[in-house]
């Protein structure tokens, strides 16, 4: 099943998204919504979720952390993105001023759909409502500056997710790819993963109690590159489908 | 004006605070929440606040830079708690398994009354609804070892927030301490820190869009000590109040 957001008819609905028609439900799935009975054609996708919270993992992919120089992590080096920085699918993604390097990072990401708090992988597992795409849209130069991520990864438009959720689908081994205009960039397999989505989901929620509609995204696969006004970034995920993101300059200047 | 969020008649209000009653309201003041006519007597308080996101900064005070090791910050060094680990007054911090060392760091708050996006320190001052006094506990090995804070403080309960929030205050010139069972630990004013409370504000906002009833958080002055089971913490802001939270172990294993 296909879970997505849609606009119409001036507001926003969670729908069962089948073809080109989304039959409406009254609320999201994970906060118990059902049917309406009403069905839109040729809808506007939103980010399927509005997350209490986006936990993300830095370095899962041995790969990528070579590539960034770091080592493979002995624990999951988490952060968190700011839910301001969720968009949806054809959404800008805007390069802010004063930047010098941004680049997309596509990522298999688990909508939670239940409580989940010190639970095991398989409680974990149990508790996902399904999988969509990420793209942890980074500041390259930013990251390196602060150590910290929050400002790299935490701007407006960093977290396009989409285009919907995929219900039926095992995260164990999966291809994940990013394209930038047109050529392949980042790429790799989820059985690639140092910690699978089980082991981070329990990790993680040994730590904080995850709600229903949180987001957990499980890293980038190596082969990270950048992005520049005019680019448009689609991140593919099998089983998935893709999240497409156009990318302009945003027009102010820097602080 | 105390604005505050009460546990009465089975459900959580906002209300405005005078003495020991409480005077409902609709709603958030921020979400434009008005007076009930409702008056509570000596109700239980809880946070006053349900933040989107709650920004943070590292180093805002230069002698707790010199302290952690750490030079003092050309720029903010942003990073976020989770909503999840939001407690209120006289709710315990509960100290996980497999750290060696937990500190808590009293800290001047914010609380954003309207939507701020690449905004001035004069617009970003004029939009704060008010100041609280907010714990940032910290698991200190944990921070050590992973480089990035979100592990090291953000397990739940550990960001206790209240007693409530002053809306008539200048965050300037104030003094902010933390007292650990009644011994008398970090301490400064808020006119020691690096970045202002303004310049922060106006920081932060040309990165990610802050919304009503998020949480700016501005650093901790010098003299972090630790915590253990049996504390009780209090952080006491001239002009706010003291926020008193106890102190427990988790009884589950490490994972």
């Amino acid at each position: 099943m296909r879970v997505g957001r849609i606009a119409w008819d001036g507001s926003a609905h969670w729908a069962i998204l089948s073809g080109d028609t989304a039959r409406l439900l009254t609320d999201a799935p994970w906060m118990g919504g059902i049917a309406t009975g009403v069905v839109a054609a040729s809808p506007r996708l939103l980010a399927p979720v509005t997350p209490s919270k986006i936990v993300a993992v830095g370095s899962n992919y041995p790969k990528h952390a070579e590539e960034m120089g770091k080592p493979v992590p002995q624990v999951p080096r988490l952060f968190l993105k700011p839910p301001s920085a969720v968009i949806g699918p054809d959404v800008a993604i805007e390069i802010p001023p004063g930047t010098e390097r941004v680049d997309p990072e596509g990522e298999l990401a688990c909508v939670i759909g239940a409580t989940l708090s010190r639970a095991t992988e398989a409680e974990c597992l149990d508790a996902v409502f399904g999988y969509t795409c990420l793209n942890d849209v980074t500041c390259r130069d930013f990251q390196r500056a602060d150590g910290l991520f929050t400002r790299a990864k935490g701007f407006d438009t960093f977290c396009p997710i989409g285009p919907w959720i995929e219900t039926e689908l095992s995260p164990d081994d999966l291809s994940v790819a990013t394209e930038v205009s047109g050529t392949p960039r980042a790429a790799g397999r989820t059985s690639d993963m140092v910690f699978s989505t089980g082991r981070l989901l329990a990790f993680i929620s040994s730590v904080m109690t995850l709600n229903p509609g949180d987001v957990v995204t499980t890293g980038t696969p190596p082969g990270v590159a950048p992005i520049h006004h005019g680019d448009e970034v689609h991140v593919v995920i099998e089983g998935i489908g893709t999240l497409t993101n156009p990318v302009v300059n945003r027009s102010d200047r820097a602080l």
